[in-house]
């Protein structure tokens, strides 16, 4: 009986695994980024939406900020520190007019992605990166990471954002 | 041995929906949406993110577009009309200035999710929702759906992207 419910149970785990199979293959092995060594993570495409936001100006973009189960769950429950092994991903495209949305609402007024840009990573390790509030940032245009003066700015940046472990980003309810 | 497969099956089946809970509770049961009887989708908070909006103008929103599982595949397969039972849900906040952003970037530029506004529902059963392209539509504001002169509304509005199956929404790659 022992045996068949160990079978039962590594059965269950196969199936999860499987079950739980992204559609897309990941970039894990991409170039790492410097400073850092964080590569963007596989699937990180199927991880859960923690918000949106619209950056004007210069940057004219339109990104989605997405979470790993552990960085989601912290979002959700208000923890502060961000337990390590959270990761967050933040996807950004350009702020395109949708002629298409625009034709049936009458005006101008809707903007959806369009080329996209950037892909940032903040991954948590309290230890590997203490120097920099515990995190490694990484940031990729395509599948390029940035250089290293470009990855110089990431912590400096999130200084103002202390209070909320330097993530700027809120879980959006 | 057949008994034991299918007890096999049966308990992979279940730890798979326990290991796929959410951390929040669903609101399916909240009230229908009048003419097509959609409800909030549970635990719809959870889906994958099919993409990001903006909407200016009146509505000043942010939107996140999430799809469930048979949505997501849909959209990332370019599979269309999507399979009945494909779910898509929009989020909407208030597109409002983020203070904590701006003082970091050091201008007025970034805008992140206010308050929640609507959460705009599509479901697609071919049969059941013939009349309106195969989709079921449901507008809530916070957890009660808007009216039947609103609910007229859905599909007149969604017909202009009719050889996208009337879903506006494109897969952010």
């Amino acid at each position: 009986m022992k045996r068949i419910l160990i079978l039962v149970f590594a059965i269950a785990t196969a199936v999860c695994v499987i079950a739980s199979m992204p559609f897309t293959a990941g970039r894990a092995d991409d170039e790492p980024s410097p400073i850092f060594g964080v590569k963007i993570p596989a699937q990180y495409r199927q991880w859960e939406m923690v918000g949106v936001s619209h950056e004007a100006g210069n940057l004219d973009e339109l990104p989605g900020i997405l979470g790993n189960a552990l960085a989601i769950k912290a979002f959700r429950d208000g923890t502060l520190p961000f337990p390590d092994g959270a990761t967050i991903a933040k996807l950004a495209w350009k702020h395109v007019p949708s002629v298409g949305d625009d034709a049936a609402l009458g005006s101008m007024q809707a903007f959806v992605p369009g080329t996209a840009t950037t892909v940032q990573i903040m991954v948590k390790d309290s230890k590997k990166y203490a120097a920099t509030g515990g995190w490694g940032f990484a940031d990729f245009m395509g599948e390029k990471p940035g250089d290293t003066a470009l990855h110089e700015t990431c912590f400096p940046c999130h200084t103002p954002a202390k209070d909320r472990d330097y993530v700027f980003t809120r879980y959006a309810r």
